[in-house]
């Protein structure tokens, strides 16, 4: 399916602020980039570098008044994403060097923590895909999706004493238990057709058969159409914005749209 | 200055080929991507990765028959290009350690044969800067702008003999006879503005003073309006295309216009 | 000063065991490393990664039963580090952009939620070193080093309730007080000349000036005879031993001496 | 097996020389490190970086008069290679993204110029794991072993003409040959036990079935018995010393004992 996704970000600073965005996407597996569009009023000049995870970062210096940031893209997308129930657990010690890495707790995934409940929600489930897909359905069933009662604070531990967050809160907990089963999982960010409300999106890829699969804990089945901007281990590696200093959102909107 | 450049290609494979395209830019120190498209007929699926020197690679698979390549970008590009003859020589014990292996001899620029014309082309001369300077003009005024009397296995050495080429052995010249001085030269190509014929270009850097530079030995003078879209080694890291298996480019057109 | 170190590791397991170790040196601004030795009881195959930071990983099978580890390493280390009160603050605008990365929050260093505490610390004092040097002071003066009273688990904010812990969590609070002023702080491990008691040891470095300079909030006074051994931007990326299944450590032992 | 290999470099300069090494090791598919020395006399400060390939390189600035420089190493090493007649030929379309730059042209294998001699060379063959050990037995008798007959300028074209070279010129062949026929083919270089008369020494590997497999076009059969130093492209990326300057190698001598 052909999407067009675009985000629109209307900011406020008192003072120039330095600023990392992660707004371009690269062709992958499941998308093919056909056109982007970044653009910023005023006209800034952008400075773009390669993370360690591969992904594509915006620095700009954020000038004081408002600035209004527009990044446009139209990706051919997979419809489906791929399940297989199937693919088993992979031994740690088969996996890929730079896979280790995402066994590891980091800032909002508290692998370390999680274990015993890790274990109950996968106990007798077949091991691999399915147990993925087991603590993905718990966290679509046992959290509730609602604005405003965390933060860029909030943990998977936080998460699961309140149990609400947004997205990322969702994604948070879903890898965070499945790392402390040591099944590698990483945080995506991007767009999803079809979400209501529609917003920017976080989900999550686990690590089973011979790579990497799509999970979205904030939906009720797999479903595609969608646009990923980047890879990492949480939050903190993928935010679409970083101020290193004080800058108001005072108008966000984004839109996906079926061509 | 605001610049929108393209370029077309259309190709003919017998067979199904894996290419490899490096037609996407990055923002950097004088341009900011404003827009862009990568345009395929038949539409292909297209993967990218990022390689050893942080350029976008398009992976494709030309499948039998006709494709149809477009790739678009609009772009803020500075009208001029730094020129600095106070930068000098950076001795080899205080560069970076990245910047080392653009010192080293090339596929095409075979700097471990070219010294002592470099130091012919050079004395006198005041050491960095000033030096590359020389290097590029005496390529400028001693190699003939010539189509098609070199191929994809001219290097440095033979363009020496022969003093015709393109840009590319322009720029092959210049690399080589810098890194026989242990002065840091590396690859560009990309767009020029008002380039004639126009073309898709190769032009080299060199790094002197602290950072480096932009040079081009195909210009009498240094001339912005440039957008980049690889940097590398020689022509053999940055080709715009390479195809594993035979493709036939029927048509090739480039444009840059001003907005 | 010439330093021999080492490191001596028992372990028993139940079953095999993925591990993961940074136990390897690399020669850098203030250590050669001369001799290194990497011993393994029964010998077993060792594969050896470069990871996302630059450090060398030993990658492991354990076995079932007891595995003893060994690793020793001679280096010419400076005995001093290096203090420079006039390394200013280092706009973020400037920073190099692999250098970014250590201003955001991570696992053990909750940067977003200390900032009162850094601006209380610092308050009057000139920006840059010196800074950073009150913060390493505040915690060499506020944190009580007391084995047993924190774990894997505990985070910068935690030791800011319980005011105890070991060289990881000093430098996981110090880390966080920096990087809340935008100050870039990563974390370092390795070995310390005249450690009491002797042990693996923790501490940071922060960016200021031109580059990075080493602090350690867990001496009274800076002091040099240090081994690094790995980068990161804390004790999650940085860790001695990473086991992905259940390893006891039964016996451990650490020396350094003066050659 | 165990074995102990060491090289002695007595270099000479009349001013002090920035200068690369790549003499240390990293445990991998069929060696462990267990011991490693690196020396030099007088005592000069070394400073590490990780190149693109991930080599551990050693930067070092040469003092003027006579340096001598030691390395040793004590690694476990398979004592014999991997020999798959049936890894068949990897289609580049499933090649790895970091894999498709070995079958580019590099410096010293014009891959460009051979496909001709490739496929007489490999006519019949079975496609694959064959086809790479039938170059390498051509290379093996058709190419004579002789010293100083080729120089650091030499490329395979050069020793196709001369039929003469050393281990690198008998690598750079049969590399050039190998992609050629877009078989991905890399450089290597280390020690190799019972190698006459003793010497560092270089052989290739390519990427057949689903992996890289040994071969060495300077030995009648395949051996085992080596500790890998270093990838790359070819000659140029992986030079034991590179200086950028002028030092003189007095002596130097090789060893490789079994224990």
């Amino acid at each position: 399916m052909l999407l067009q996704a675009s985000s629109y970000f209307e900011m406020y600073a008192d003072d120039p602020v330095t600023s990392i965005f992660m707004l371009r996407s690269k062709s992958g597996p499941a998308q093919s980039i056909r056109q982007e569009a970044f653009l910023t009023t005023p006209q800034l000049p952008v400075s773009e570098y390669i993370d360690g995870y591969g992904n594509i970062c915006q620095r700009i210096i954020i000038p004081a008044g408002t600035t209004i940031l527009e990044s446009r893209v139209i990706a051919e997308c997979d419809a489906n994403i791929d399940v297989d129930t199937d693919a088993g657990y992979k031994p740690v010690e088969e996996l890929p060097d730079d896979v280790l890495q995402f066994l590891l707790p980091s800032r909002y995934c508290e692998s370390d923590k999680v274990a015993e409940l890790a274990m109950q929600i996968t106990m007798g489930i077949q091991s691999g895909y399915s147990q993925v897909g087991a603590i993905r359905q718990w966290c679509y069933h046992n959290i509730s999706r609602e604005y405003g009662t965390t933060n860029s604070s909030t943990s998977a531990v936080d998460v699961l004493q309140s149990r609400t967050g947004v997205c990322r809160d969702f994604a948070h907990v879903a890898i965070a238990l499945c790392r402390s089963m040591n099944i590698p999982a990483r945080m995506v960010v991007g767009y999803l057709y079809d979400l209501k409300p529609m917003d920017l999106h976080a989900w999550f890829e686990a690590f089973v058969g011979d790579r990497w699969y799509i999970f979205d804990a904030l939906m009720p089945d797999p479903v595609g159409g969608r646009i990923i901007m980047a890879y990492g281990r949480d939050a903190a590696d993928v935010a679409f914005a970083s101020h290193f200093g004080n800058v108001v959102l005072t108008k966000m909107e984004v839109k996906v749209i079926k061509l």
